[in-house]
């Protein structure tokens, strides 16, 4: 294991203090009796600058080696960096070559890459300073996720990948079984037999733990998913991926005000730890990548989020002295470029817009008094569009009851749920987020493909 | 939201303070003029006991609801307690129902319950002590492996659930598609037609990140997987799920002996951190369900592991003045009995056996010299058997190569994996750990199916 990272080295290390530094060379320049070496271990974007001098042993010998791609372990002293861009750097005494990386075929030469090429060496793409950025401040906001519910004592749920309910809509779920497809068992009536399959019915992939969770608030008041859902849905976008990552908090006691001052909080706690422990990588970000990422993170870090109901927001796009593709009406889901005027064009900051219409919503989000809307809100962001969905729950059983029948759903299928109505019912409340699309907020990254290391779309499941 | 939860009132709050508290009732006890009620909000094993006396507003009225599982917010003023089993009481002066639960229907009435009649329940299991402090448990050390390895620069990566290889030994795998099963499209030779299908190929759910942790690895030196993974292995055991979640280091620039270095030091992490943070809970499980638990789990904190050879454990095992079921000779894989009696009969700790015969053991661990043994190490733990499983990986182009045609497999399948060793390969280890068996160890609970919140197993996908 590396015992002392290329980060910590970079940050703390003193002059004149011996070191052992292991990683893989990003660059060589060889000048007349010495030569360069960029070093990188993956714990930061930047490199340890290594100094080869003509009296090293095997001098020549190594450094022809030392080709982009390949591992070494130097040791050696370090000393005060002459040049521009580093404190210290790394003197070499010794150089060990541990793997070779053939520049004629290794793909990652010192040009620029596209994130399409990137995209078909999967394996390979994280060494590129971009995706290597990504990955960091993936794993820094997937670790703020996790302290953030932990400190205000929230319990991390593991709900079900394999589900045999498909209440949130059919024909968009994944198909999970063990039946041998060339040869499906057949029922009398010539149709699947699912008792002969694993679970001895139909399953799926879940597209959401929510209704698990519920379950689980309704004993620890205050839980959270993190893991994958999925979607079999044939869009080739790039902002969808058949297999992502969501957070899916959900309080007890908790109504539609308090669920939004949470998904703000969150947002914010997030987007400032990234900014602590990731500095260099967003400044990459804003210089390479977005160069309204710094800007962003600021916004959000130090503005209260707009709050406005849907029937405020429609309004307000009636007003609008702009000419959108999609009617606004009062009842209509607001679309894409809807939600963008209201967060870049007129607020200019994340919007929270809440209560909506009854009929575009799902059963399971509480209704007003007047049946018209219910608690539902999405927070919108700029450049993203809606990054979290959330509502308070329906807790009224018979409320609840008809509501899904309205839907033609048969409440006896979702007898669990109706159990939680029946058996010390509270008012409850959360949201989702798909973490791809917090990723691609934070990073300004432009496909949610180059966000996630192995990304399952249609027709592509490599690696 | 709970604003302040139960756990936090019983450590920290003081006589005189008023306080509001958000539940569910456990129990309620009637005595003449006024009645105790113990109020459960999930924070922790213990309850907080409020005190209704007959001059609260609507007192019998109030208390006739005041059933098994019934929701409530009490408010009052916190008074020494005259009891025994508490510091400190709730002294009511308003309570307010939310939800009712009818001790007709409602299952969980004050009685004991077999785990088997609660699995039954899986929706509100959670509800009663033993489940309660298992959930609790398992969060403390689902966070207590991020922290372990957040804390030593591990990134945590997602790896894909859905794949399309198969490599680690195909029949046990779930097959994840999106055709029509009751009408599966067909080539001209009759079979499967999987351009058809979502991803265009077969595809199966994860029995494994390791892999693709390893691509991981030849960037960032130190990574971790920890999401879900499938078996379709038909065992009704109470030792088998067919989904579960696993653990899974991966280290660059790493050999065997780090590799069980940080095996050890990683038990010994979460258990210390699950005693820290969740002392009533494994006093409960000590009292209740294991006697050992507490022991255990000192054992682990206090001790060295052992580690011995398969070579040194197969000369103690023909030594063991034991008859056992299975044969003991140099090639065979051990047995759970053999397991059993090095770390329960003869070392009574967790023993590390390393280089096993190549023969019994996976292509990608590394050959020893003299190939006869690879590079791989079990922990075996007290009445747990195997609960990690790691090696060193094979980081040599040729002899990886050779190893998979000798497994009847093609390298040019796993063509990405083999790129890891023609550039910049280097040494490097990792291991497996099954988060539910984990859970099992610490708790001392039998049944697998106990310490996830909905089980997965065959004939099984409720909830």
């Amino acid at each position: 294991m590396i015992e002392r990272r290329i980060a910590e080295i970079l940050r703390s290390a003193q002059p004149d203090e011996s070191i052992k530094a292991q990683g893989w060379v990003r660059t060589k320049r060889e000048l007349k009796g010495f030569a360069f070496i960029e070093l990188n271990d993956g714990s930061s974007l930047a490199n340890l600058q290594v100094v080869l001098d003509q009296n090293l042993p095997d001098y020549e010998n190594i450094l022809k080696q030392l080709n982009t791609g390949v591992s070494v372990e130097a040791s050696g002293i370090l000393v005060e960096s002459q040049g521009k861009g580093q404190r210290i750097e790394l003197k070499a005494e010794k150089v060990k070559v541990y793997g070779e990386a053939d520049p004629e075929t290794y793909p990652l030469q010192k040009k620029r890459h596209s994130f399409e090429f990137l995209r078909t060496i999967g394996h390979l793409r994280s060494r590129t300073n971009s995706l290597g950025a990504v990955f960091r401040v993936r794993n820094a906001c997937a670790t703020a996720i996790h302290e953030f519910f932990q400190q205000r004592g929230f319990l991390w749920v593991h709900t079900p990948i394999i589900t045999a309910s498909d209440c949130e809509g059919a024909g968009e779920l994944f198909r999970v079984t063990s039946l041998d497809l060339n040869n499906v068992p057949r029922t009398e009536d010539k149709l699947v037999d699912y008792s002969k399959d694993f679970f001895g019915r139909p399953t799926y992939l879940t597209v959401s733990g929510q209704l698990e969770a519920e379950i689980m608030a309704m004993t620890f008041g205050n839980v959270y998913t993190f893991g994958p859902t999925f979607r079999a849905e044939n869009s080739n976008t790039s902002r969808h991926l058949a297999e992502f990552w969501m957070v899916e908090p959900e309080m007890a006691f908790c109504e539609l005000s308090e669920d939004m001052d949470l998904a703000e909080e969150f947002l914010r706690y997030v987007f400032k730890y990234v900014m602590d422990k990731c500095p260099e990588d967003m400044d990459f970000f804003n210089l390479r990548v977005d160069k309204t990422v710094l800007e962003t993170a600021e916004n959000i870090i130090n503005n209260q989020f707009e709050r406005i109901t849907y029937t405020e927001a429609v309004k307000l796009l009636e007003k609008a002295d702009v000419q959108f593709e999609y009617p606004v009406n009062w009842g209509l889901d607001l679309q894409s470029e809807h939600e963008r005027y209201l967060c870049e064009k007129l607020f200019k900051k994340p919007v929270i817009v809440s209560d909506y219409p009854t009929e575009i919503k799902a059963f399971y989000m509480r209704l007003s008094d007047d049946e018209k809307t219910v608690a539902a809100m999405d927070v919108l962001a700029p450049k993203i569009g809606e990054i979290i969905g959330g509502s308070q729950r329906e807790e009224r059983y018979d409320v609840l009851e008809q509501r899904i029948k309205a839907q033609g759903m048969k409440p006896e299928d979702l007898w669990w749920y109706m159990d939680l109505r029946r058996y010390g019912t509270v008012p409850h409340a959360g949201f989702g987020l798909g973490f791809e699309r917090l990723v691609q907020f934070i990073t300004g990254m432009g496909n949610i493909r180059d966000v996630i290391p192995f990304p399952r779309t249609p027709e592509n499941a490599d690696f």
